[in-house]
């Protein structure tokens, strides 16, 4: 299938087949598709905690309880569950480390190159972080584009997947101890195969024209 | 190649072929993967300027001119630039399109499930627009999600991409006369051909280690 045909035939799953499990080696590729989304200045401003256990599953399932009971079933009959989160601060600590990383990937020539992506990542956090003060926004967009990056991936490997905005972000930053950690909950991803009793699966996707939502010039 | 394979190879790119012109076949499907890209609730709230003359590029480019000299060259020397917009808000006119839309798509097999979906994207649009008050960021993540759908695709489809957000929105959303039409632009994305000159084609990928960015539970 082709990659628009593979995007016609992802939905949001309603309902996984509890019985069935995702293998590791798709995980892996997941996991990768993910590490290597693309960011703002490379800034990968963004941390994902991997359910795969029953345990681990149920610790995210305890942030659906009040306001979401709908998402718990989407969460714990999945076979993997994502949470994907964004730092809670552009730190020093974090800009290095991008830096230095970089520099180990082999992305700087010379020093110039190094002192020019130092410069050009420090501009727009500091954009973000002094003038337009939308700091955790715009690392919550990227956290977004993450995600996006995710449920294309994941239906062209033929996973059935959903994403929740729906579950409360501090009962689930304390259940996993995230923002000790520096980061922050943002949206949750169910992983798996969609089951029988799954309607979603039957309906016909919508979305708006092409002639709604473009513009050509 | 494998999805992976083809996010491992796309990059930044950082200057254009610009006698290279993609094909109205491989256009086509971009628009569709962006059309068809997944948002909350499936609120759909953007819209896409999609710039293939040269005429349509140097509109767009007049909004970089101004502190984003270096995405000049990356705007005029792209085959397309898409303006990825969000709505500037969420009217009630625009929840009706959406029911309307779905209605018509064949979602609803009964009263019950058009009052379903029409009141929980209402709830979802009230926590934002009411309670946390943040409907602008909430609607331009769903477009960063777009944003990623759309980078994926590209690389699927053997285009190579570039996303700016170093531009004037100011400037550009009065050059396309966009808040007019209730839209405000938000992320650039140029789509063509690497040129030789792409020093950033060369460089290897940098990303933060799977054992930094994971947390398995």
């Amino acid at each position: 299938m082709s990659i628009v045909q593979f995007a016609r035939k992802r939905h949001s799953t309603k309902a996984f087949d509890p019985s069935r499990k995702i293998p590791e080696g798709v995980i892996a590729e997941l996991r990768e598709l993910l590490r290597l989304s693309p960011s703002s200045v490379n800034s990968q401003p963004w941390h994902f905690v991997l359910a795969s256990t029953e345990a681990g599953k149920a610790r995210v399932a305890k942030a659906a309880e009040a306001g979401y009971p709908y998402n718990i079933p989407k969460i714990v009959n999945a076979s993997h569950v994502l949470v994907l989160c964004a730092r809670t601060a552009i730190s020093e600590a974090h800009l290095e480390a991008l830096l230095a990383q970089e520099e180990h990937d082999g992305r700087f020539v010379n020093a110039e190159a190094k002192a020019g992506q130092r410069g050009s990542r420090l501009m727009y956090s500091n954009l973000h972080r002094y003038e337009l003060k939308d700091a955790q926004h715009w690392m919550e967009k990227q956290v977004y584009l993450a995600l996006g990056t995710l449920l294309l991936g994941a239906a062209s490997l033929e996973i059935d997947a959903v994403p929740m905005e729906g579950f409360n972000a501090k009962v689930l930053d304390e259940e996993l101890g995230l923002r000790d950690k520096g980061f922050t909950s943002v949206v949750l991803a169910g992983l798996g195969y969609s089951g029988a009793d799954d309607f979603n699966a039957k309906l016909p996707k919508s979305r708006l024209t092409d002639a709604t939502v473009f513009t050509d010039i």
